[in-house]
Parts: structure tokens; sequence; C-alpha cells
């Protein structure tokens, strides 16, 4: 086993580069290229040879350069500590080994290179400076570092009089005294700086912002170069939210007794309904993929599992070429037993979504704020009472009817009604965050429970952020027999004994308890959450029907 | 709005049957069976005369019979408590109102009914005795009551000199005033006790235990009707496992700073090599489904997300029929850079099975005794030095020649041939956990880094419970020429520039770090664990090659 290895330029399995190995071969064929070549090469060793001279001579030569390819030769680590930019303030004056890469690396004369160093969502400014102990070498080097290069950095970390403008790191900067390439990057198809902007106003493929020289990247060009624009601190600071959402929900369900779930996502049947449901070939079968683990986590229901949450994708076959679809997306679904009234489901999810907010509000607050300050999004209101609104269907009708709105009691609310709702919710109660309460029964599911006081209402609800909806959810009907005829009387109808359903439909003949749920789309949680203008900005790899890559 | 409701037999939404309605129009048409059915219905509202006069005698009258369909109707709940009857302990001589469902119910003379309930995984004894406040009519109604009704009880909770054999509440039982069932069970077509019992061993599509005259029902049996067998205790233990061990997953690896992510399931091309892949109709294009989130997460790495995890479906078009595959199973997911070498993800990844192995032993200690005791399974061991046993694949070569296996340095190793080298680890090093670390490279995947010690192994691992594989891993090729040239050498060749392929080489030519990571099957992991015979035991509704229903 090899020596441990300090990080500093060796060779690691690379072969030695021998550019002369072609122009030989050809050589024996067109002997005037070879003559060419042959004093190409003559002249290429020569400059060769003196920069060794220049190197011999170099103080700095052990202290920068680019390192091999890491691929893990010595087995005993070195144990340098490597320091998290997190942690600057309290490494004061202290030398710091860390793993960074380049924003940017900008020379000023021939002694001195400054670099914008990124770590996570810290910025932290180096300088190298030519000393009796860093040679000019090593400025050079360090100022002709390729942007997005990823480095090892040994400095000292240094406090600094006046508030660093271009960093995230204000008050102290790197004293540069090691400098190593570990990976290089070539020249970028897409500027990560750029990734950092705004996307230009809707339609525009590109928008110059006023007083910028630059243009705003559209989003199709990010999503095509979709790893270089998520290098972006906006980007990761958008998906670490969407992980916290996820850690949140199941932080506040588990505590509450739920079981985390794993429904199939491939079923025999088109069960829900067969429309917008993608086909896969399943061997010599024809199968299909989930639209929601609906059936399933209703099913888990029957099976006594007494309350249940999923974290899954969501396959839609839909045609929308919308800024709030995507053809796959995340469910964040949940299913219980309730007691009495399935009001007390509804009063989880809200207290759920409250719990959300408040905590997205602390521990995710530099993310929320980082991405927001791009798009210049207010602040998530909520009801200074805490009670988040609750409305009847038919009373969010008349609000919609007074302020002008032309529609029936049992219409369904098109995308422009919502959001003007959710600007009267707004208005009149204070809160971003609101639910409707008993929808009409006809555009509703066949599963829907009906209400027991409007027969053509139902004991269903969404629920909505910014005037968007986010959850669509309902007490389901738990008995076999008013479930087949509810199915049969649904429009389309749906055959209860047919294949996907039958399973579904018996599972409620053995004394399945009341119960109900819902859905969120975890994507649009994001999206309404922070402000962004397009529902593909929260999906790392998004997919519509236009795009499957990358 | 209404009144609140207390749980008593009312009606609500449901229309009154009447049973002659059909008879009447067909009695326009023929007449002589008109007067039958008239005379069928004279009898009957004279039978029921009887009954309601029977009822007005019934002193416990209002204590018991069938609930409406809840459907909601009061929206105010009554407010009454519903207990836990894990709280037990705490109730004694109180009475409560608890839901639950009927495991059986067994008449002793006309004044006594004892009722086995259950909520989750508590049994309780419930008895209904006729006295001067309870009538022989309801002592009846509970000596009937179908097996896996849902029930609301309240009773009181009464400590018992001897400790009760057929409950898992051995020192309690309720003395019940009121019973109602709220959900009816039909018939059962699967009885869950039976599902309580283990699988008739391989092969046998039922079995009689010795000194039982009950057979042992088929797995095939039970998963046709898996919501009546997912009832069972056993069936609930395990899902309540396979949800901590997700919980566990994420727990240290979110202290740890990994993002949890979700990468696409829907891909644009079959980008692992086309082999067992599932073909998915997208619009009109083709697209496959993922068999990993390999190369998503490496593009997370590429994109600086430092640490990524994942919890998501796999889907596999392997045309496997053993008690160890699924076609659909949940990939538990992570990649991250590492500094300097790959054994620093090697040892994340064994600290995180401690732990989990840890807590799945104290938070789940009740559901793992649960279900071994049902299979005799033997503890899982575990080294006392806390050392996980991290064997060279060659050595593990030279172990199993030593017991007499015949087999060449670079050879992958057969199923049996695992589980032997996992008794020959378990008898040297005490552990029925380990790792195989350095594969040979010609059995990994493109993307797996050279062995810097030997060309013909590689930076890849393996991990094994009871002897079987629950994670494969490994560094991973993080610049793009050296992974194209060896997609190129691969056999059978990829090509690098391909639909699908060109995306995942081109992110690492921006300066990507070292990283590695690995895929555990979550459901393998619960399998093993707990010594299950066959891995659809793990799953709520599994699909392989001939099941995708229910």
């Amino acid at each position: 086993m090899a020596e441990p290895q300090p990080p500093a330029a060796t060779t690691d399995g690379e072969p030695p580069k021998e550019p002369s190995k072609n122009a030989l071969k050809k050589a024996q064929k067109e002997k005037e290229k070879a003559e060419k070549k042959a004093a190409a090469k003559a002249r290429e060793l020569a400059e060769r040879t003196k920069q060794q001279a220049a190197a011999a001579e170099d103080i700095s030569k052990d202290a920068y350069g680019e390192l091999p390819l890491i691929g893990s030769k010595d087995f005993k680590p070195t144990g340098a500590q490597r320091s998290d930019l997190s942690d600057i303030a309290s490494l004061e004056d202290k030398e710091i080994v860390f793993r960074c890469w380049v924003e940017n690396a900008r020379p000023q004369g021939a002694k001195l290179a400054f670099l914008n160093l990124r770590q996570g969502l810290n910025t932290v400014q180096a300088v190298v400076a030519a000393s009796e102990t860093l040679s000019k070498h090593m400025v050079k080097f360090a100022q002709n570092v390729s942007t997005e290069s990823t480095l090892v950095v040994t400095g000292t970390v240094k406090r600094v009089q006046e508030p660093i403008k271009s960093a995230t790191i204000k008050d102290f900067e790197i004293h540069v005294s090691k400098l190593f390439v570990e990976a290089k990057a070539h020249v970028l198809p897409l500027q990560v700086e750029d990734a950092e902007r705004p996307l230009p106003t809707e339609g525009a493929a590109e928008e110059i912002k006023e007083g910028e020289g630059r243009p705003l990247v559209g989003l199709n060009t990010r999503l095509n170069h979709r790893t270089i624009d998520l290098r972006a601190k906006i980007n990761h600071a958008i998906f670490v939210i969407k992980s916290g959402v996820c850690t949140l929900f199941q932080e506040f369900l588990g505590q509450r007794g739920f079981v985390l779930i794993q429904t199939p996502k491939i079923l025999g049947a088109a069960s829900e309904g067969g429309a917008n449901v993608f086909e896969v070939k399943y061997f010599d079968k024809k199968a299909f993929l989930a639209q929601s683990p609906q059936l399933a986590k209703q099913m888990c229901i029957a099976s006594r599992f007494q309350r249940v949450m999923e974290i899954g994708p969501v396959f839609r076959a839909e045609n929308s070429n919308t800024a709030r679809h995507l053809t796959e997306f995340t469910g964040l679904d949940l299913e219980m037993e309730f007691q009495e009234n399935y009001h007390e489901v509804m009063g989880l999810l809200e207290d759920l979504m409250l719990f959300i907010f408040k905590e997205l509000n602390s521990r995710y607050k530099k993310e929320t704020d980082l991405v927001r300050s791009v798009y210049h999004v207010e602040d998530f209101k909520l009801p200074e009472s805490g009670k988040v609104p609750r409305i009847p269907f038919t009373e969010g009708i008349k609000m919609l009817r007074e302020a002008g709105e032309d529609l029936n009691d049992y219409d369904d609310l098109t995308t422009p009604q919502e959001k003007h709702l959710g600007r009267l919710v707004l208005e009149k109660y204070g809160s971003d965050f609101y639910t409707l309460d008993q929808f009409p029964l006809a555009i509703r599911p066949a599963y829907t429970m009906p209400s027991p006081h409007d027969p053509k209402l139902s004991n269903s609800y969404d629920m909505f952020m910014r005037g968007q909806e986010i959850l669509s959810g309902a007490q389901r009907i738990h008995d076999a027999d008013l479930l087949a005829k509810q199915m049969r009387a649904h429009d389309p109808p749906i055959d209860p004994d047919g294949p996907g359903m039958k399973d579904y439909v018996d599972c409620f003949r053995y004394g399945c308890p009341p119960h109900a749920g819902g859905g969120f789309g975890l994507e649009r949680i994001v999206q309404f959450w922070l402000g962004l203008p397009n529902i593909r900005m929260t999906s790392l790899f998004p997919r519509d029907p236009q795009r499957v890559a990358p």
C-alpha cells in the first residue's frame, strides 16, 4: 500500500501525453508533413525544457498545480481536516484547507490574483499575492484557473476592514498559501452567473433588463444545460427548501402516528377513469402508471392501517403546457380514519401546512430570502389569528359573483377565477393560504362522499396557496354498495367490477372505518411558497409533454 | 346545522328501504304475483311491528345497534374522547370510548358474550353481560357481530386476576356498556387468523402444521386477498418497520447534510444499457422507466449538491421469479462527494446501517419480536467490536475456495456462493452484516472507477445481510474522457454520445468533484432483518412478472 498522499501534483495512472505519436505514423506516408511536425516537436521540447527550468526555480512549485484524477490510490487518508466555510467566523487567523469551486478569477497586475470561491451557498474572496514565499508563477496559475473548476485551497482566514461586496462572506477573506485544481472545468455552455438571475417575463425567450447589459436567459436554454443551471445558488436554495418540505411533512405526520408507505406505480389496469394515463409495456401485457396512490392508500385504510402517508412520483399524461403542470411530479399523500367528521382531517391538514410554513420561515429562512430576493416576491401572508380561512364553495361562488364574475352555483372554477378568489380571500382574511370546502359532487371523483346537506355537493375540499391549488382531498365512500352505485352513476360511468376496480370496491365489504385524506403537489407548494414563475424550476429534471431529457 | 350526534342509531341520509316498490310496479302487469307480494308484505309488516314492540321493552335499545353510514352529517363533533388501547394501564376503572374491530365473538349461554377486540397491534377481551341495566337482546347482538366489523365501544377498564391468554393485553378487560357497529364486515374470503400464521415451506401451496388442524395458507392466496391479509398483526408490524427504516435512513443522513431529492422516473432513453427496462408510451414518443436514479443523482453531484439521498421506486423488467426479486421496489439511494478516498463513503454507509440496526432494536423491538416469533428467526448478529467486517473481494474468493467452492479470482459470485460466504463471515467475525470491497471491474457498470492497484479490480463494494446483497455501490468516474473511454470498452459497449448518455457524460467536463454512493433495496433490508422467506411479504402490493394486481 502506498504512502499517504498530500494534495500535491503527482501522477496517478494517467498515461503521459505524447503529442507526436500520430505525427510519426503519418510521417511514413507524407514526408513533408512529418518534417514540419518534427520541427514543431523540437520547438515544443525546447519550450518545455525552458518551462521546466523556470519551474525548478519556482519557490512555490509544490504549492499549486493540477492534481491527478483521484482514483482513491491511497487508502489511508491524509487526515487533513477540510473546513466548512459556514464556520469561518470561528476560524479567524487560522490556516484552513477546504474544497471549493471557482466563481471567477481576476488578475490585478502580475503579483496579485483575486478569486471568488464558492462552497454550498457561501462564497468567499481569496487573495493570491506574490511574496518571498509565493512565486509569480503561482499567481499567474491562480489568475488563469478556469471558472467552475473544483479546487483544494490552503489559506489563512483574515478579517477585512471594508465589507466585501462580491461575496456572501463579507467580513473575512482567505490569504492563499496553496491552491490545487482537483477537477478542471472546460468552457461552459451556460454561465452560472446567468442562472443566478431571474427568468425573462413570460413569452420572451431572452430579455435585457433595464440598466444591465446582459440578457436574461430563457428557461429552455437553462433546462437544456440543467446541470450547469442547477449550480446557481438560487437553485440550490430551491431544492434545499423542497427537501425541507418533505422532512417537515414526515416530521409532523410521523409524530401523529402516520406510517410511511410505498404503493405500486405500475398498475394492471387504468383504474382512475382511463384518461391521461401512461401505458407501460409489461412483459407481454399492458400496464399503466399510477396517476395517484388514491386507491392503494384507501386499501391500506381498509387493511386497518389507521394513518398512512406517502411521498412518491405521480404520473399524468395530460398534454398541458402551462407554468404549473408537469407530467411527472411528487405527491405528498395522506389518508386517515376519522372518528365523527371529515373536518377532523381538514383540521389536521391545515395544522400540517401551518407547521410547514412556520418551520420554513425559521429553518429555511436563508434559502427562502435568497430566492424571493431574485424574484422580488412578497412574504407569504398567514392570518394573525392562526385560524386558516375555511370557506364553503357556495360562499366562494358568492364572493366571486359580488366581484363581477359570471358563474353558477355548481360550476367548477377556472384558473383565473381561482386566482381572483385568492386575491379576494387575501383582502378579506389577510391569508395567502385557505381551504375551500364542500365542492359540487359532479366535478369530483366517483369515490367522493356526497354531502348530507345538499346531494349536489360533497364532503370534499381543496387547499390554495397564493390563489392556486396545492391539495385536493375528500371524505371517501367506505361502503362498497354506495361506492359501486356512485361509480355507475358517474360521468363517465366506471364499472365497479372492471379490472383494477373489483379489488378496490370489495375491500370496503369487510368493515372499513370512515376515512378522508388528500394529496399535495410538492412542486406546487415550493413554487407558490417562493412565488416562482414556473413549476419547472422546482423539478430537478422536469418532465412535460415536450421534455424527457436530461 | 344539526345537533351534535352521539354514537347512536339514527338515520343519516340513506333512503329508507321499501321492499315492495318493485313488486307494486310488476303488479300492474301480473296480478297473481302482486297478490303474493302483498301477502308477504303484510307478514313482514306484522313481524316488524312485533320486533318494534320487543324493542320498546328493550332496556338497552339505545346502547347497541348498527350506526348509519358516517356521512359527516354533523359538523360539530360530539367531543367524546376516543381512547388508545396502548394507554389502558392508566385507564383502570375508567369508562372509555374507543374504535376497534372484531377478532372474534364467543357466546356463553344467553347472558354472556366474550369478544376479542383489536386496535392497531393491541387486542383486548371485552365482556358483554346481561344485568338489570343491560338486556339479553344486547348480549345476543354482541354474540352475533361479524368478525372484522368496525365497532365503537363504550365500557369500563377492569383489572383481571388471571392473565388473559387470547389477547395481547393480559391484565385488563373491558366491561361493555355500549356497542355500536360502525361498519359491518361481510363473510371474509381469507381469515385474518390464517394470515397471522407462517407461510408453508417453499414449494407447498398449503401445508398442515404438525399438531394443528388448520392448513397453512400459501402466499398466492394471501396476495390475492391482500387487503384482508394485510390486516394481520404480523403484516402491520412488517410495514411499521419498513416505514421505520425510511425514517432512520433520512434521520441519519439529514443530520449529515444530505438533501432529499426526487429524480425523474420517466427517461427519454434506456440509458443503463437498455436491457431489463420497461417501455412507456409517452405521447407520440417512446420513453422508459428508470432502473435506478444512478445517472440523475450523479448529475446532482456534478451540479454541486454535495450530498444527496433519494427514496423512490425502481423498476426492473427482469423475468426473475425468485423469493428476492420484485419488478418494482423501493431504492434507498445516496451519493456524495468525498475528500480523498471512497472508503470515506463506505465508512458512512456502514455507520448508517449500524445506526439503523441499533434503532430498529430499540424503537421497533416490539414489531421485530412479533414477526420473528412467527418465523422463529434468530437475532441479527452484529460484531461486538462495533467494527463492520470489510473484506476484499479476493479475500472472499479465498475463503470460499478454502471452504471447497470452485471459482476463479475474477468470477462473480452466485447466490448460493454469496450465502455460503455469509455463513463463513458469520463464523469468523460474528456478524450478519458485512462489506465486500474491490469487486472485479468487468462485472460492474461502466461508470465504476477502476482500482489503482489492479486494473482488473474496481473501487466498488456490496453490502450483505444474512449472506444476501442489500446494497451495491462504488466510486464513480468523475472525468468525462475516462468515462467515455470506459463506456466504449464496456461489454456490451455503450455510446457516450448516444441518447440519454451525452448529457450525463458532459456534466463531468465542468469540474465535478470525486464522489461515491450506493443504492439499498429497502424491501431486502426489511426481509433480511426479519428473516422472512419471501420479499413479496415486504411490499404492500407486490409486483413481479406474473402479478400487477391488486
